[in-house]
C-alpha cells in the first residue's frame, strides 16, 4: 500500500478545494496521486460514458467502461468497502494517496477548519492528527497552516507521511478485509507465492502477482 | 471468473439496446448481472459526485468514490486493461458477466445486425459466434434470433453460457495479464495460498482471499 493521509474537516470548510490545491501542487513534484473520497451521503451516478449508465439503470450490479487509457467502474456492495481495501484493489500502484474524509479512520489526518463554519476541532485528540489548516488563528499543540498555504501543507505530507513510508511488497485481503503483516508473514507469503507460480508458463520471471482464491 | 458473453456488431446496431433488455430479463431471472463496455474512442469523465471529478482535474491519477452501497473508480492507466483483467478484479462475485464490444476477444458472442446499418455479418467465421441478433432475415449457419426477441436471447445465454459453466476458484493476474489455469494447478494454487494463511489471526475460515505481491 502507498502512504495514504486524509484531509478532515467538517461539510463546508473547504476540504475540496485543499485538495485540489495540494493534488496539484504534489504532481507537479512528480508524484503520481490518487483520491478517495468518502461519501457518506451517496452519490448520483447518472454518468460517465451514457451508454454503459444505461446498463446500470437496467440492473447491472457492476458496470465496467474501459477505454484505451483509462476505465471506470461503478460498483454496488452489500457493505461499505474500507478505504484500506479500496486502496489496496484500485490506488496501490501510485506514489501518494490523498482522502477526503474518513475522520475517523486509521490514516494521518490533517483538519481544515473554517471559521464561517466552527471555530471547534473534530480531530484535536486523535492521536493521529498531524495539523490543522485554518482560516484564523488558533492554539493547539499541533501545527496549524493558512488554509491558503498549500506548499507548506505539501511539504508537510512529503516530508511526514511520503518520505518515511516504507511500502509493503504485499497485500492480503481475506472476506474483504485487508489484514496487517509482519515482516516476517510478508516475506514468507511473498516467496511462497512467488515461488508456487514461477515455473509456470511466462510467470518465471513475474513482478506483480495478484491471486484470488475462493474456498468452498 | 463469472460466465461471460460478448454482444458484438457494428455501431448504431442497437447493441446497448438490446443490452438493457437481456440485463433486465436475466436481472429477473435472479441473476446478478455485469457488464463490461468496450469505448475504444475513450469517454468523457465529468462526473460523477462532483468533488471527486474535481480531483481528477487537478491531477489524481485514480479517483475512487466510496459510499455505503457502492463506490466509483475512474483510473488512468499507461495501456488498457484486457476485459479479463477487469473482470477478473471487479465482477467476479456475480453471476454472469456481458460485454458490450470485444469482437475480437474471447468470449462467446452474439452480433447484431441491423439492416440500416450494414447486411454484413463481421463476426461470421468467429467459432465463438453463437448466434446474430437480426432485424431482417438472413440465413447463415447460426442461429438468427429477432433483434427483438430478448426472451429467447436471455434464453440462449442461461443454456449456452451460463449453466454450462463451472467456475474457477482461483484467478491468477501475473504482470497484468490473466493467466490460464489447469486444474491441477488451480487446486495447488487455492490450497497452498488457504494453507499460507489458516494461521494468521482471523484467517481460519477465509473464503474469499486476494494477495497481491509486488517482487523487487
Amino acid at each position: 500500500m502507498p502512504p495514504i493521509v486524509s484531509i478532515v474537516g467538517r461539510s463546508g470548510t473547504g476540504k475540496t478545494t485543499l485538495l485540489e490545491k495540494v493534488i496539484g501542487e504534489l504532481t507537479r513534484r512528480g508524484y503520481r496521486v490518487g483520491t478517495v473520497k468518502h461519501d457518506v451521503h451517496g452519490f448520483e451516478t447518472d454518468r460517465p460514458g451514457k451508454d454503459s449508465w444505461r446498463h446500470r439503470k437496467a440492473g447491472a450490479a457492476t458496470v465496467v467502461l474501459s477505454s484505451p487509457d483509462k476505465f471506470a467502474v461503478i460498483k454496488e456492495t452489500s457493505h461499505e468497502w474500507t478505504a484500506e481495501r479500496l486502496i489496496s484493489s484500485f490506488v496501490s500502484d501510485l506514489d501518494v494517496v490523498v482522502t477526503e474524509g474518513y475522520k475517523k479512520g486509521p490514516f494521518p489526518k490533517i483538519e481544515v477548519l473554517r471559521e464561517a463554519v466552527s471555530r471547534e476541532s473534530v480531530c484535536a485528540t486523535d492521536e493521529k492528527l498531524l495539523a490543522l489548516a485554518s482560516d484564523f488563528k488558533l492554539k493547539l499543540k499541533k501545527p496549524v497552516y493558512d488554509l491558503e498555504d498549500f506548499i507548506g501543507i505539501s511539504d508537510l505530507i512529503v516530508n511526514k507521511v511520503i518520505k518515511p513510508h516504507k511500502d509493503a511488497t504485499v497485500s492480503l485481503v481475506v472476506d474483504g478485509k485487508v489484514v496487517t503483516l509482519k515482516p516476517f508473514i510478508e516475506d514468507l507469503l511473498r516467496e511462497g507465492v512467488a515461488g508456487m507460480i514461477k515455473s509456470l508458463k511466462g510467470c518465471s520471471k513475474a513482478k506483480e502477482i495478484e491471486i484470488r482464491v475462493r474456498k468452498k
